[in-house]
């Protein structure tokens, strides 16, 4: 049932279970400095398909089926599949887990959306709707490049605060019982738009999300700052979690020596030539089904809060001359 | 807490109520036979901004007021809200709601957005994480025509089988306690394609899902066919209607005689050129905000299955030659 801590946060008070979990990339991801923590790297950009967003489809796909079978479960098993992507009318998700025979809830969060997901699912365990839930999102360098930026023939220059979006797929299973990982606590975002138009830039659009959600996080909870051993953010990068470091100062809140950004960690930047880091729904999907849970489950980590962040913009909006609203969803997960 | 009737459907003890609702539409919409039950209806497409997308954006934002006001409670009473719409990125909810400072899950379920945010708000209140939620989606004509099919300017023919986007926004606010129709099944829906690919039939495309889900949620509730006295659908258009009538006939369920579809009665069809009937997010969202809500309130109906119908496709998927995926989602509401 939960208890209600404050305007954005709920404890969960059955602690769901994250039961497994699973991670697929592309080549860069997985030559990168988290590259062993993933399931499985393809190498190929196409994955076998005809076009990028039916590759994006089946990072999607396999993801899900190595959920099941890591997790030991059939489709049949499963109340809902929360999912989306970054592509136009989520098509990565809808084709993508079309032949699942799992009731679907489509989400759009854009690179907060497994944080957004993992939230749903796992109120969803709590409140007793669901025995389990699968939380999964995607995204694709070649995808997006090609849908918010320019075709990758055209070989266009890369700004130093743009971000790289990582190809691949990651997602969780959530349900009532068992050893793993437990979400503990949700703080749901409220979108902020502090006037930032520069979509080169989405770090700087994403840091003040964040810090709103992190600031009412401890607020609400009155948890301790040095309660979690890792507070990450989704994919702010190298400029947004500078920048989100020094708003949350200013909040009085010091967590730098635990602070990371999953757009930081997946790729090494200099060797990488990634600019100011990873970005997309994989981003801290991957990093959170690769990474974290692993640390967690080996106890090498107990305490982490998760922040999903996204950046709510399209380009026609840009277009428009609109600036950049952003959200920011926190999960606490737990060893317990 | 709900109780599971099966694998897609939970039936909720506690009976959210629908405290408020409120709808605008456009000039097409406030014309046709359902106008006198909108709240407001609008004549310039532009709704006094530059764009179409901003001018949806508007249609959200106002309609958000109203349901606030008519329900006497101000945004900091409300714990979530729900909302999602057919543009790119989901642009005109994010930007439209992006002042309101409301905990906000994006979503995308296409035309099925209404019922699916009106799913997840019910269960949020359900499970005793929420006061109060909003739900709410909106549609645009020009937008979609702009972002789906041709440039108005362009002055494209209209294939039979097209239908005509909604103009408006639509939504509810669902508690714990009132007077007002409640919410007290929900029969999440499953994504099913069955191979159409013509874009310009949405209708042939969604039957099916609508069919698969009003199948599943007789089978798992046990409910007499005539438990409702209208079954209707999100906006299937009168040959999806007629289509999806036709498989529930093969899977025995005979209901024709109170099943009625939103897209069919949102339009005369003769007199307004509409084709098939009206689509887009808002068009389901008006028809329950305008006309189903007024009439349980006035006990002129008591027992409705509300149906929302989405097609889960993009212009890109269409053109790389894929079919049209599709889901529906059944809210069962009832005057106690």
């Amino acid at each position: 049932m939960g208890t209600r801590l404050g305007k954005q946060t709920i404890r969960l008070d059955s602690k769901p279970v994250i039961q497994s979990w699973a991670s697929i990339v592309g080549a860069k991801e997985g030559h990168g400095p988290l590259g062993r923590f993933f399931d499985e790297i393809v190498e190929d950009e196409y994955f076998g398909e005809e076009s990028f967003e039916k590759a994006e489809s089946k990072f999607l796909r396999e993801t899900l089926s190595k959920i099941l079978m890591k997790g030991k479960v059939s489709t049949g098993d499963i109340q809902y599949i929360f999912a989306g992507d970054l592509l136009n009318q989520c098509i990565a998700a809808n084709f993508g887990l079309r032949e699942s025979e799992i009731p679907f809830f489509g989400l759009y969060g854009a690179c907060s959306t497994m944080a957004e997901s993992l939230t749903l699912g796992s109120l969803m365990v709590e409140g007793g709707f669901a025995e389990r839930c699968v939380c999964i999102t995607s995204s694709h360098f070649c995808s997006a490049e090609k849908q918010f930026r320019f075709p990758l023939e055209f070989g266009n220059q890369r700004p130093p605060t743009a971000q790289w979006t990582v190809t691949g797929a990651g997602g969780v299973m959530v349900g009532k019982a068992g050893d793993g990982p437990r979400v503990v606590h949700v703080t749901t975002g409220k979108i902020v738009d502090m006037g930032i138009t520069d979509a080169n830039d989405m770090g700087s659009a994403m840091a003040p999300a964040a810090c709103d959600t992190i600031t009412a996080h401890f607020r609400e909870t009155g948890l301790p700052l040095n309660y979690y051993e890792l507070i990450v953010t989704g994919d702010l990068g190298i400029h947004g979690k500078n920048l989100c470091l020094r708003l949350l100062e200013e909040n009085g809140i010091t967590v730098k020596d635990f602070f990371d950004d999953c757009g930081v960690m997946i790729y090494d930047q200099q060797k990488q030539k990634t600019d100011c880091g990873g970005s997309g729904c994989a981003c801290s999907a991957v990093v959170l089904a690769g990474y974290i849970l692993e640390k967690l489950s080996r106890r090498e980590l107990n305490r982490v809060l998760f922040v999903g962040t996204g950046a709510l913009h399209s380009p026609i909006s840009v277009q428009q001359g609109e600036s950049i609203p952003a959200i920011a969803h926190a999960v606490g997960i737990e060893m317990v």
